[in-house]
């Protein structure tokens, strides 16, 4: 199992020089890296002078990259569903539709992504693997989908069960499932792949929830407006399970000292902040001494608690009032919103099912009684 | 119909400082604004120094803000897909979802904001909309929904008719297409709204590619990695068949004079150059002042152009070489691939089904003959 890094900022902060820094300097630890780019524009690509494939190649010891280029994925992900439902499906109507055929619609680029990281951290073949995405709200939402369409398909598996629809619709949703997931099934029945596809997703919030596994870096410049920026996708990702370890302040300009660096501080507390020198070109080396240990993301605050004796879940929510974060009680969940985010809080067998019997939100941290 | 316009570059070229300048200049002009921000950070209510509300507010004589928040258009499209439900169908199973409970997924930010900003556009309330969208690929993935949105339905409804599925799965898609297109349906029949769904789509794909009504522009600042994000994004808004109108200089830093403006005019021949000043705190009028007319969009070459009589298809694609740039006939429609983008050739009744005869990539222009 990887390592998985990833950094959050505004743009223009220096998120993709920050993410082939931290990649080489795993690299030279003797870490086996892949750097994985999603932004399908050149950027990467002419930092690190040399063309992008879709598929990982070597550049240095220890360090492949590769171009997670969505057109691709999609195409090969629908020839491996082709080739399921031929398996599956006694007539199967999907095979006149060509990989090469297929557009690019909005969340592809997101589900593909998080598909293929996965992919390649089950491999085995890598220590680390830093993504370098877009490093805002579209990347949180690629870390919450785990966690977000494993509750749509709690949900609507419910209802569904209950309006008899369920079993009109098993032998078309039976072998898509079975192809997206890539695990074999038998039988008609829709139980078996939304267990299968649940154990997925479950796997995945687990790895995201998960400092050890997966842990994003604040980037920020001494600007006022990337700093706010900072401080909203921090509490952004809290919202999506998602640790932040640290901030990063990047100075793209020699001309300002480091003096806000203790202007930054308490803006972000309790996360260490690190500075960042300006970066000559092609003179990593700087760069690379001024990275902090990515693996102690493990001692900042976690994004939920949960305590069964005492019978509470604490948010943590950093960047937020008192009036941004909303608790509401509609569906079977308690449903937390915040940051243009909601969170379904899946409670564990012994509190499942409770209603909040109080609310309090004090020092960044949401803290509710059931 | 209002003129809708957006920015397209690297973050932190100063997107969002210019939809503001743009918005606040039409206004000025004394034509009515609206300037909706999708990013759910705080920058653009920072930079306007106002809170952003989800419902439009007036900032200025002739300027109104939204802040496009995801999951308030979530709930709000959710309730009236379930009162729409409750109309068609004789046993409404998603009565007992809850919009408030309902987490944001991947593409949900594209697909909402597209519709909404439809929505506000056929209030005829407004004649400019200022678009501050991410401005990247994801911006461009939203503008090409109604093409490829479309060219699935198409597709896969030719597919589900054949394979007889369509008739089994109507009673489902029918009252859930007729909701979230708002349009009162009849009967049981899956084509109705299909048809429905194509003619939306439709109008969006032709608003889309009418300079009239939606142009981009370009911004960049003198930084070759901004210069080469910018020539990319370029090229990758062909594809989805949006006009850019022109480019934006953006000086960030002061000292840096308008010798670079020589150097990348070569660049984006032919698009026009504009050079845009340094913004001082809470001066607006020099930027205003130094903006380009953008309703001129109409003057530069067209994504794609058809002729009937010579039986070619001709698409402009700058900033791609030949090998980037391929011709895929594996379906019914032509598909270009170029910048992590596919197109399929939707082409007029007399050229309809034909295979291609030839093709040459000449001087930025891919012309094919049919």
């Amino acid at each position: 199992m990887a390592f998985i890094l990833t950094f959050l900022g505004k743009g223009g902060t220096g998120k993709t020089t920050l993410a082939i820094a931290a990649a080489k300097e795993f690299a030279s630890q003797g870490q086996r890296v892949l750097l994985a780019g999603q932004s399908s524009g050149p950027g990467l690509g002419l930092l690190l002078e040399t063309p992008l494939e879709a598929d990982p190649k070597t550049i240095a010891p220890n360090l492949q990259v590769v171009q997670l280029q969505t057109s691709v994925l999609l195409e090969r992900n629908w020839e491996t569903l082709k080739e399921h439902e031929a398996q599956y499906l006694r007539s199967p109507f999907l095979k006149s539709v060509y990989g090469q055929e297929l557009g690019v619609l909005p969340g592809m680029d997101s589900a593909l992504a998080l598909n293929a990281i996965r992919e390649y951290d089950a491999k085995g073949n890598y220590d680390v693997i830093v993504y370098d995405g877009l490093g805002d709200q579209t990347t949180l939402r690629m870390m919450g989908m785990p966690e977000i369409l494993s509750w749509y398909l709690r949900r609507f598996r419910e209802v569904f069960d209950n309006s008899g629809i369920g079993s009109i619709l098993a032998p078309f949703v039976q072998p898509f499932l079975s192809s997206v997931l890539q695990v074999g099934v038998s039988g008609d029945s829709i139980a078996q792949p939304t267990n299968q596809a649940q154990n997925i997703l479950e796997k995945g919030r687990q790895a995201i929830a998960d400092p050890n596994r997966i842990a994003a870096y604040l980037l920020t410049t001494p600007d006022p407006l990337a700093i706010a920026q900072a401080k909203y996708l921090w509490g952004a990702a809290q919202q999506v399970g998602l640790t932040v370890g640290g901030v990063l302040l990047n100075y793209l300009d020699v001309s300002v000292t480091e003096i806000s660096e203790m202007l930054i501080l308490p803006e972000f507390s309790p996360l260490p902040v690190r500075s960042i020198p300006y970066r000559m070109v092609d003179n990593w080396e700087p760069l690379q001494a001024a990275l902090p240990n990515f693996r102690e993301a493990i001692q900042v605050p976690r994004p939920i608690t949960i305590d069964v004796a005492a019978q509470t879940v604490s948010l943590f929510l950093p960047g937020f009032d008192k009036k941004q974060v909303k608790l509401i009680q509609s569906g079977p969940e308690i449903t937390i919103e915040a940051g243009d985010q909601r969170r379904n809080l899946y409670l564990p067998p012994e509190l499942s099912g409770r209603s909040a019997t109080g609310a309090k939100f004090h020092d960044d941290y949401l803290t509710i009684s059931l």
